[in-house]
């Protein structure tokens, strides 16, 4: 924490978090233990109720909106000043993979070798963490005094399925949703306690390549004996013809409107201020790898991660691979391909279902899901408080272009047209693996920052009025 | 079964034979319900030493060999003849897959659609069925009088594994495996009763292909959030690298020693009797699928399956199809190669070596087994008696100068220098799938030409000598 700490008008607020803060964490804990994995069938409605109840907590309103998938939450929160619209999420990853030393939606305290004392839990990181510790701070600050802005929240149950029903929600209830700015908060800091801002997102297009036997060929119903696959067609292979053609294409960045990573002029300044913070070694040390695919300079890995396409096989399932000679009569694959801001993404999805077409007619493209890419300006008020707010307890943030990840951010940007930021400060770790991990004094620090963010768009929107 | 019926030297053995059925019926269904799965851990010296004992209950003798993976059987019976040695196996697949009616060790009869009444079980059409009929036979005919032919005995435990201990037992024991020639029978016959006669069988190169995250790249340990991946190489896409270069150098029978099908001037005749029997339509109904790969003539069909190499891919495995947006940490791949007699196997695996290293030496070829192919002469005696023999008990068989599929049969062809011929009559399907099954008809029939085989061979070998 820096020397911010008890010069600041908010310092009241601060020592009122501070002052709630055991019972804040039991809160946050409680929240991680609902599952709420979006991809099965967990009670997601309990998790839509969990968040307008920590809305109401604070002294909001929240209605929960029925979709055709999860419930999303729509909620708002009075205060005296200026308003902002916070986008969330409540729905977390699954978290069947192998390495949980402790139950994931056991929420159990630990200490996490290098970052210390954290709360271990599915979603801790990503983003129950910091949405919960977002919405408590608020609760400590209403205890002192009115808060300096009034917040509207949004907060999605599918966005780890790529938001689907979002942006009808946000169609329907628009009106409800008038603000002068929109921003997302995330536990972004490393373990320095450096944090992020970032101004926008990589765009995803997924998707699953699949064939199972048919009247093209292939067995049909069930495996069969490999000796009869020399005159029998194999799925398996037919799929990893389709596989190969699209890695092909997506290396030479010859699918349909996919270029190669190019850096817009007004982004040059904070890609260089990056690449000067930028420790490679200590990146591929915390994604858990020992080279780079390409170049490793911190430029490459910087202008790589915000600006080039690029297409990941989430994984692939056939037959047997302990020893059962036979041809599979089924294979799937799950893909996505990350865009930079800029992509024509329908003449991706045309040019990802020609590929396949051509190599391998009998594989079907399906679960094609669009994640349109977003991009907001550096200079806005918005980004400008994520900023100093995040200044105020810790060093000062990196600020990034784009995030190299997706969230629904485009739908602020293209759709309401607002500036829009995202960040946040406190440190957690491991996403969408096991372990997942956010550290008890990094949520504090969230809870801090949060209100700073808050009087920093404030003061900012007087001083222009 | 034809006029031979009451006509024969043997016909009060195969009186004996029915005698005796209903008794041997229940001894062939206690053999299936010992499970007998090589890939498990099993009690397969339970299912080794009911080998001995059906072969010391036809009043002979049995060592159970030890090896370093699962046990062997040597026997012999007496008989006043030419010595001939039989090859067999105790061990079945594993029997995971869904769609058992019944399970797969309880060796239940029922009414098999088309079929008739049928032992269904795991091991009853692959092999222990035939095994057990044999013995069971010998029994019976002993009570008669002695046998035509003194019977060697050597019983595999791990012919699903691709027999790894069995060239060691054949080595240490050769002394004890001298004989004329050698043979092994199952219930080959389709739902007409047209049996198979096998000069002998394609070879088997199986291998896993592997790839983990490590010093070359990739994340090691866990699975990395995809968005990662544009900077971080994947062990799945090093894999399909890997997998379409070994595929494509398969289809142009580019990997050193694979050549395209060809027929030996001496198959040619036992080709064209094979193409006038061979329905296609009907071939596919078995096989279930709709459609063949290349030609749909029985003349491409059968040449393909009898003399074409084809890399079959077994199963893949990485990460998740279900929608986690990770780049996964490692991939699996299991393959076999079919391969004609003739193909220099050792070129064939040195081969495929150098293609994965070239295409992608992150990925490591691994578990190689070599299962040679084997081949003998349609004039030896043993093939003229096992073709008489199944005319005895049903329409002329099928010769096949090469069965599609692989069994040690290269072990007694190139190692002991035997003729050697396998056959059967008696009808059973199903092999490696679910409600595997041997009719009880057939067990009988399979039981009735054992007993003429021998009398064929004996008969043969006295009219040489």
């Amino acid at each position: 924490m820096n020397s911010a700490g008890s010069e600041v008008p908010w310092s009241q607020t601060w020592d009122q978090i501070d002052d709630d803060f055991d019972e804040h964490l039991e809160e946050v804990r409680n929240f991680l233990r609902c599952p709420t994995v979006s991809a099965s069938d967990d009670d997601m409605l309990a998790g839509a109720e969990y968040v307008a109840g920590l809305i109401e907590g604070a002294g909001g309103t929240a209605d929960i909106i029925p979709t055709s998938g999860h419930p999303a939450v729509l909620g708002r929160i009075e205060g005296d000043g200026p308003r902002l619209l916070r986008y969330g999420m409540y729905d977390v990853q699954p978290a069947d993979e192998p390495g949980w030393s402790s139950p994931p939606f056991a929420a159990v305290t630990a200490d996490v070798p290098g970052a210390g004392p954290s709360i271990v839990a599915r979603g801790a990181a990503n983003s129950k963490g910091s949405l919960a510790s977002f919405l408590l701070a608020l609760a400590s600050a209403r205890r002192v005094s009115d808060l300096p802005a009034e917040i509207l929240f949004l907060v999605d149950g599918e966005e780890e399925l790529g938001s689907p029903n979002l942006p009808r929600v946000m169609h329907d209830r628009r009106a409800d949703l008038a603000a002068e700015a929109a921003f997302d908060m995330d536990l972004t800091a490393d373990r320095r306690s450096v944090a992020e801002v970032y101004l926008g997102c990589k765009g995803i297009v997924s998707f699953v390549l699949s064939c199972s036997g048919g009247e093209w060929g292939g067995p049909i119903e069930r495996a069969l004996h490999s000796s009869e696959g020399v005159v029998i067609s194999s799925p398996a292979w037919s799929l990893v013809r389709a596989l190969s053609a699209l890695k092909d294409a997506a290396g030479r960045n010859a699918i349909d409107g996919l270029g190669p990573a190019s850096v817009p002029q007004e982004d040059e300044r904070l890609l260089d201020a990056l690449v000067r913070d930028f420790d490679p070694a200590a990146h591929l040390e915390e994604v858990g790898a020992l080279a780079y695919l390409g170049p490793n300079d911190a430029h490459s890995v910087l202008k790589d991660l915000m600006y080039e396409p690029a297409l990941n096989l989430n994984g692939f399932s056939a037959g047997s691979v302990t020893g059962k000679t036979i041809v599979p009569h089924e294979a799937r694959a799950a893909l996505d391909l990350r865009i930079p801001y800029g992509t024509d993404v329908e003449s991706v999805v045309a040019g990802i279902e020609r590929i396949v077409a051509e190599a391998a007619p009998e594989v079907l493209v399906e679960g094609v899901q669009l994640c349109p890419p977003s991009r907001t300006t550096a200079n806005s008020p918005v980004a400008h408080a994520m900023v100093e707010s995040q200044r105020d307890v810790g060093p000062p943030p990196q600020v990034w272009p784009s995030a190299p990840w997706w969230a629904p951010f485009y739908l602020f940007e293209q759709v309401l047209r607002l500036p829009f930021a995202s960040g946040g400060a406190g440190h957690a770790g491991r996403a969408h693996a096991a372990d997942e991990y956010a550290t008890i004094a990094g949520l504090r620090t969230h809870m801090r920052q949060s209100i700073a963010f808050l009087h920093h768009y404030a003061r900012a929107a007087r001083a222009e009025s």
